[in-house]
């Protein structure tokens, strides 16, 4: 059993872009420090892309693999808008959690909405790179 | 002389998806009972993707290719916000028929809107794989 | 077994009115070449009404009629208001298809949204007099 | 003395139609039961069109008609958007009562707002057949 | 060669209701103050329907007799909705000038906007009985 | 068996705050009056309060009471606004009726919109101190 | 006795700008044109400005001299944003009626709202330069 | 140090309310659960309010208290329009978390917005009574 | 006679909440200053809630008080929501005065709109703790 | 150091118009009453254009005049659209006050905005020509 | 020939207002610059009002006289709402370049809609004084 | 140092798609044009792509690339949507400059809306292609 750990546009310039809003850490460090705090309990598998039907076929391929306990997704921006992204969710049988690092309600007004929330398991944001600890713990519940 | 019956995101999952909505059927199903319908008639060629860029890339080929006589197109959710892909279909001289399984009306609020509509030859939707024979059936009129 | 071919206000005038977007056929040559491209397959009736009221009547009597095997339905500008005719059709048992002669989406704003067609089972528009026999082949698919 | 019950579009085929919202019993059982429950204290008369003109029509004669106690009207989907028969009510001296069987704020959004609602004397909704009684009651008080 | 003086719904009641707004002259009034002022200039014909389909069918018979030099029309209420009537008067060659009493834009809302001005010669209100009369004057100037 | 009688903001001011629209009768004198009228047919409770909370922990009490038959719930300027008083309808068994004096849609654009009814058993509005005996007759149907 | 004909901004170039819209007749030969018509009949007095404020000054002072009988005002693109306009003609005596020389509903979206409207005595358009004739005629009657 | 566990309007209700969407746990048990699981780690304390007053009271208290870690708030349906709510949580220097049983953006529109969000530190929403397990975790981590 | 001063919600925080939008004053020093201020001149009267009801509840005190000269009231957030204190302000006898310490105008979007307003004899704000002794000065003069 | 007490259109005729709404004193009453009662504390100076850019004009000379202690601006109608007057605000070092003489908020809907708010030091409204003292107190506090 | 350069509302105070966003260069600075960068290739002409009036006028001249070659327009806030400058630029032959100092569409929500762009030649902004520069090397190219 | 100029979706169909808008010079003309244009001033690198991912792809390598002194973007019709490219704008250091062959606010209404605007150096539209020439040269300045 696994989790898949899902970032989407931009998120590989993580600690490179605006790190007053996201901070320093790179992707890479998140993602090691999350093999490391889950070690022993889950399988983590990690992928980012900044393109929408990428993104797409990810979580088609995960979603649909029954090994796959979850899926913890970062859209980033296609968030706000990709209803492709969303249907791709409902049409799978793995739970996804929406997490963001920052409150995407204290930022821009088009990122007050998302698209995606309604057919996710839950959403969590605001915490960091702890917004992804806590969703997989959220998924191990 | 053929017609491209191009579908976009999450319609590869057809027949796994939401089977309450679209049917138990699978794309492949969908294609292989369309040519076997057409044979004789039309040749059909097939393709899919999630990615917006791909399948515009599709619809120019095909849409400049003077050969291809039509493109049934069934974009998803992308129907509902893909300005690139509506400015595909009007930079091409092939005619484009937008299809949909079911009716996107009797759905959520964001599925009403079609952005690729207005440049569309006509719309057919709601008969489930039926509304792809329509659309070749309205071709080739 | 039958199916009614029901049109709505000003398409009496088809062929005089705005033959730039409707052609200068006649609703009387549209109807003529529907009973000719369907006898032996399938009975059908015609009707016309400017009246809102008429209509649903209309509605009302074919669609509980156990020898109708359909409604193909164009209700003209009362499609973008009218929500006593979509209340007829959710209230009647036979299948309504909703036609257009041209694509809605390519005309004025308050055309691109159909009041009616979220009771219809499916909608065909933008093939000129072949969206109704495109509609046809559907009720009898 | 007497009051009007005038009901709107499709509500001939009350008991047909949709029965889980609006129950099984016809319009014709209601109108009995009405004039059951009130012989004696009111004469009531019943009337029925799905033609908005007609509607219109039968609010001006009984509104001007100085025997005429008062109307109680279901103005079935025509609620939603008739600033006609809005006119209507306005312009007659009677006083009009607004019905519905179901509740439509509990319904789709389009059927939350009544246009005819300022102009009458009051609204009654969510009672089944009893909204009727309640509305003569009303005008009774 | 004539003109159509068309009134819509409610204005048979003119002089009766709402004097405050309309005035106390009737429509009968109205119509026989015109004859008077155009007697020997041009032939004058009146109709007046609260239904929405009968003013389409008048409009029709009018608009596309070659005698008829033109139509003044005062919608009513149907001005603020009635794509149909706005359609019918799209399909006909004899020009129509949109009359109101009063001045809708000094009224509610939903009066300030009409969806026949678009497809009219032009529009004159605010003038009470005068208005029909500069109508007549505007087509034959 | 009674009905709880509840009463939200500024209605302890009923007679004394805009006699035009309101009328001058008390709160006070509107119970005497209903428990005269129901004497011997139901007990009635009565309540008021101008806290938005309040009025939820009494909807809470009275709604999961199985002595309680229902409530009327004239809830003031709450009806437009207040969610959490919907919730509490929605989490009640008993069934809720929403009464108002005056009628809404005829006063500011903001009275046209109501939260409650929705979870509402029915609504009944403009008759003065009659609406209430209405919604208790409702109740007891 | 006189009557102000004054024009806003642009109307200047009447003949010059647009003419498929405005027609090849220069402001000068409209106002040469309305002279000689009324001639005998009423003394008029011709003003146009492209600036707002000078407008205003001219409503003022023509609006409070006694010897006006009233203002025919072309307020050009002021129409549709200039409040302070509109409070000017709320604040004089004179009547004053609003002309247009095309249709505004025909045109732009912005076009079709009126801000001064409301406060007019009424609204001729549609006309080309007969809009003036027409209006001076209304202010006669 | 401590945590306060705060509940809004109608969580009084959990287990007894529409528990296809909550659940049958109560409060009690949630918080009883809750204290259990943190046991040694920090203390909790609990307090649910119907009253808008009552919740802004809470957070002044132990947002100001220097011993206070934070504040895991499920501000009920007042999330949606209390701007006092969101004022007192601005007010305060200790984080405050928002929390939600269910999705809010799987059930109806009004409850899609957030109006605390913006000044909350972080939002868990979806997963039953662990969006306040998670929600502790995250203030701790 | 006196002037009640009534402050709303987290109006109790001011000095400590935002001290660069309000300043560092306190509730109490601002009281103090506007006693001294006022002495011998008009008797001041002080209250705060963060409660809807409690604020209704003492404007209905002090408003029906014929002592009472008139009510300073500051309704913090639900100036932007509240129609329940906007009724309670219009049934009441005495006026009541709208003050705000920052200019609402110049912060979030939701704070440029008073419902409120349209029901007080003035608005003062952007003045600091001087906004309520402008408003006394106002009452008094 | 002096105050300028600025005016915009349609203030001229104060006292000429509308006099339920802004009271029978003329503009010049109001001045010389201002006059009056700072003689001895402060210098004076009026001014009043139906011209935007005159008023924007105004306020660059006094807002970057060293002697000139603020500005007391009445916009009139520009407050509900001018944006340019607003950004002649914010470009000055003066504090300009936004004054009217009635209650915006209780007239018509487009008053309810003021787009020159955001960047004046504060508002004043409501108190007739007191609104202009209070204004001027409150530059001198 | 020459080219226009023409600056509207509160631009003459360039370099003293707001100079984070603008610059300290006056508008002197950037027309006398402008003139050295392009002496021997194009005589350059300048001028600057607050007045929408004036600009129009301006407009109208420049854009009439043959020898000119195009007009810059820094039209300020009149950018967002002057229809009638907008009708100004549609109604001569002389090419419009619409430029910006900074970047509308990253400041205020309403500096993202120009009312005058759909009928420039085009639009440059974001350059600082550079934009000017390159709207004349866009005329000239 | 080189200048990356950036196509987007459908503008490798240039001068072939709807020249009456673009014209017929193909990408690759406008493209070899720049380099010519600009040889010994600054090398060119030149790059288009329909797909969203891939154009972000370009814009992080690009603008993260200490030797790139700018990128010239047109992005077509994701300018309107694509939430994502503006983001990865915000996120690299190189500027970028959005460009378009005709005037977005001249076509459709969703054309008017750029949601990269805000997070560019600047835009420059409605020059042909010339557009890009203008803002390598203001990259240049």
């Amino acid at each position: 059993m696994y989790i898949l750990v899902l970032n989407g546009p931009n998120l590989n310039l993580t600690g490179i872009r605006e790190p007053e809003i996201y901070g320093s850490t790179t992707l890479e460090d998140i993602n090691s420090a999350l093999e490391a705090a889950f070690e022993g309990r889950v399988a983590l598998k990690f992928d980012q892309s900044n393109c929408e039907g990428t993104l797409i076929d990810r979580i088609h391929e995960a979603g649909l693999d029954s090994d796959c306990a979850g899926i913890v997704l970062n859209a980033g921006a296609y968030t706000h808008y990709s209803y492709a992204i969303a249907d791709a969710i409902a049409s799978v049988k793995a739970p996804v959690v929406e997490v963001h690092l920052s409150n995407p309600s204290a930022r821009e007004e088009f990122r007050h909405r998302s698209v995606i929330a309604p057919v996710c398991r839950g959403s969590i944001s605001g915490f960091g790179a702890n917004s992804y600890r806590l969703a997989i713990e959220a998924l191990l519940l």
